[in-house]
């Protein structure tokens, strides 16, 4: 079988909880933004973008976020969330999540964020730089 | 100022939780998504599917979601979450979510969720039932 | 009926989410250290140990926390959430949490705190001064 | 160093999600909670109380919980919580909770839990059978 989550090039492993479910017995939506969360910021951080915000006063910020449940989950079970960087524009750039389940080996959700760069001094969006660009370029094994 | 939770014939109120807000001393994201849970299953349950899929078998299965956040949040607030059906297809529904932040008195936030009704005795999707659309054209003020 | 949230100086009323439930489809345990803690936060506010952390470097510290549970809460409810301060001692005081159902007008949950004063200065516990003492009884109704 | 989880029969291994932290950016209060519950249920599968409840109607409620927070956490971290018996009485066991730091090599926290034996189907607590007594003590290598 194709493995989904090649040309992912951040990959976690979280283990589902028992408390990750609702009363329908089913992990409950809320927990696969939390899913994406999780490997949005691993990525992030190995992107540096915490360091350039430190340095340079510009971070990103979640401007919307979507979820397609393709198969529901329940406990037992481990999920490996995936993530990548899919388009970059002026002034965002769009993360591609997908959360595989290893009990069933099938891809449980697929979802989309937009991140925009944000200037915390002057409080207004800004471009993305040639900088972050070529690091993103890299660490999704385009360059 | 226009109200812009006029046309959200379910309406509800929740309080901001100090546990809500993460690291970055934001509402965290995960959370705008409860809150649209919490208006979903309040229209729902106004809906009467919850007592149509113990007679029938047939209930909801939320098939995507999506929110745009439009500002920032932080405990104390409290916030409007409404909620309204905008369009009616064979096999699915779409709702329309606002969260209404009651502090600032602007939309913090708006989403979109897709709502497939499944038979759970065939374990297959079915059409919207006429019966199903009366009932949401009537809670939506539309008839 | 005696009221039990008599004698409690800080009450917040906390509409129960379809989604605090879990796979038993019951309130799920951590939800009410949540609502302790919404009440604790609330309480502390008002004691205006914020703004003494900003000016001093001394701030509230969770040391520990328990819960007795005394009845399943379901969606739809509304709980009280009652926090007072029962003991101060030299470098720490108690917390003591009730939470209350709207619906069953019975107590649903009973809880102890104990917060220790921490200065983030000197990284060390300090004493609970005079004056956070007189603003305790004063706000506890002792005094 | 001695290994603090040792004695600890059942020891599940959890990443700290960046969504843990509150805005005091340490892992909120609430997380180990489900920490403890997620070792609690892995902890109740092995024993098998999940197959006797289908089969008595005999299962287990928790009836309170508490927790000494020992260290902060932060993202990132790989915490280990583990669980065992400590103490099987007439109608009730207690279970004990331990939280280790991978990162800091320490103690987190440490909690008791204890477990009441309920008859769903009367309604009722009830006694901890030898059966399940026998569990508890293979399972925790005291026999």
């Amino acid at each position: 079988m194709e493995n989904p989550l090649t040309g992912y090039p951040v990959v976690i492993e979280i283990p589902v909880a028992w408390g990750d479910m609702d009363s329908f017995q089913h992990v409950n939506n809320v927990v696969y933004f939390r899913w994406f969360e999780s490997a949005r910021v691993e990525y992030l951080y190995r992107l540096g973008t915490i360091g350039m915000k430190n340095e340079t006063g510009v971070g990103p910020i979640l401007a919307s976020l979507s979820c397609k449940f393709k198969m529901p989950l329940r406990y037992p079970d481990r999920v490996l969330a995936g993530v990548r960087v899919t388009n970059i524009r002026e002034d965002r750039f769009t993360m591609d999540h997908m959360v595989f389940s290893t009990k069933h080996q099938k891809a449980a959700a697929q979802g989309d964020g937009v991140i925009v760069m944000f200037d915390y001094r002057s409080n207004r969006k800004v471009t993305v730089s040639d900088e972050l660009s070529r690091r993103i370029m890299t660490l999704d094994g385009r360059k």
